[in-house]
């Protein structure tokens, strides 16, 4: 578990932990269940990293738990809807809702925990606060939406691609560490450059995770390699890949227009990704972004909690 | 038009429309377009009784137009995630959203339309508002789950289905009476009698929704007859007839329990509800309930939007 080597924050995150457990509580029995289900395992990575932004502010503030764990019940939430549409059929190695129930539970479940995560947050933050989350929600939506609507064109460009994972997972780190910083007090510039550094870690951690999908271990993502390519997702290995190569983009074009694409096609395409150095542009834009990272935490104090980012951002590099 | 015969209300609508129209306005073409399509059609029910309620206020007071706006579209939000969930392929006389795009082009536009909800509604209700609307959808989404875990239970009793359609439906009307009551500084009192007749209309209303399913006219409801049998959803006038005959029961739990279920079979089994007196049980509740709405309005002033409260009532009545 990541965070064993941080009994602080492993402490810390206990008590998100129970919160979240405390606000998935409900009357139906199956529906207990399954949230229950839902809660084991994920590295509580946005909620860690309220707790980690929190270190820089001076106020000690109980309230930063009860946002950290808002934020992963939300982001819970657009996982459930997410593996719908990703047709997936595991999620964090367990089976997902819509494989078991359906489309249709993970639907109400979704949004089942959107709205215990709206009724925990408007708890929590003030009014002006909340209308952020419900911007990161937007920008989510919009980048889901408009990334079902460039499924299987290959001309994608790198910047729709960068715009598209800032809405879709920097926003709600930015969010993470903002909040953090925000209700433990700290300083107007501080909680710029917090709100920065996750932002650009979330782009770097989302361009890790499109590499992940193409020549991740399968038992640990949880889903069959190239799982984006057969649903028509064109992520930045490849979209880099097919900017080198003329006869390959043709190719790739041909398999990407087929009905169905065979998972024989599949590999081909991987392979052809990483023949061409896609997966190696891609660790090489990783780092820039990890680079724009750090020098958004340069100007913050060396407490603890910045060593740790910086332990974190360790994970993206190899 | 309902509003025709109602001039002022109408007026006050129009400003309702306009200000849903800015707050769905987005950069995505294609998700423009869905919603513009989406925007028609509809009563607008709700938006018109937070403007009704608000007329037994004291103040005028604009930021009503942007809750009922803000109510409207978060009742647009739960019908496209309905419709996947009825598997519907048309409503309000257009194809859904899931018929055209698929579920999952569903998913992200309900939570898109969830989203600029809650944004517009931050901005407009102070916290504690907020943390009631967020109950009102955390209430839809837990009745639509126990509805779910329900399907094709014959068993389910009349009072279980009046605590689902208690949240499911009245929750909203009764959210829509009280913003209004509260944002024109209607005194406590009026309030509170304003959202129980807003909670006493929803369960007429959502009856009537019922009878509809099984009798209604398909071209108006835009769905085939007996839909929610097919579905396995087991509503009033059905229940209510299971508990008056013994045959019909074993019949019905026999057809019910089949792979799928025949359209001959369907016709069949509405045909005994209505024999069986289910559908005029059914109108006798939806009057016991109408008849409690209107006890509510009976201590407050008598004023015109009390009388156009009555005329909405009467047509629940046929």
């Amino acid at each position: 578990m990541l965070w064993d080597n941080y009994p602080e924050i492993k402490r810390k995150l206990r008590k998100v932990e129970t919160i979240i457990e405390q606000n998935l509580k409900c009357r139906n029995k199956p529906l207990e269940e399954l949230l229950q289900t839902l809660l084991k395992g994920g590295k509580r990575l946005r909620p860690a990293f309220s707790i980690l932004s929190a270190g820089f502010g001076k106020q000690q503030n109980d309230k930063i738990y009860d946002a950290a764990a808002g934020i992963e019940i939300l982001h819970m939430a657009t996982l459930v809807h997410d593996d719908i549409i990703d047709e997936a059929g595991m999620r964090r190695g367990k089976p997902t809702i819509n494989s078991v129930y359906g489309d249709k539970m993970s639907v109400y479940v979704g949004d089942y925990l959107l709205s215990r995560s709206v009724l925990l947050l408007s708890r929590t933050l003030p009014e002006d606060r909340l209308e952020k989350i419900a911007r990161a929600l937007k920008s989510i939506c919009e980048a889901e939406i408009e990334q079902f609507f460039s499924r299987f064109n290959l001309d994608v460009s790198p910047v729709t691609y960068l715009k598209r994972i800032g809405r879709k997972t920097s926003a709600l780190f930015a969010f993470s560490c903002g909040e953090g910083a925000f209700l433990s007090g700290c300083d107007e510039n501080s909680q710029k450059n917090l709100i920065k550094f996750g932002f650009y870690f979330g782009m770097a951690f989302q361009m890790y995770d499109d590499i992940l999908d193409l020549v991740g271990d399968t038992k640990e993502t949880g889903k069959p390699k190239g799982n984006d390519i057969k649903e028509g997702i064109i992520t930045i290995p490849f979209i880099l890949a097919l900017r080198k190569n003329a006869t390959f983009a043709k190719n790739a074009r041909k398999i990407m227009s087929a009905e169905t694409i065979k998972t024989a096609d599949i590999k081909k395409i991987i392979d052809e990704i990483i023949s061409l150095g896609g997966i190696d542009d891609t660790r090489a834009w990783i780092d820039r972004y990890l680079q724009k990272a750090h020098t958004m935490l340069e100007p913050l104090p060396d407490i603890r909690e910045k060593e740790i980012f910086h332990d974190i951002m360790l994970t993206l590099e190899k």
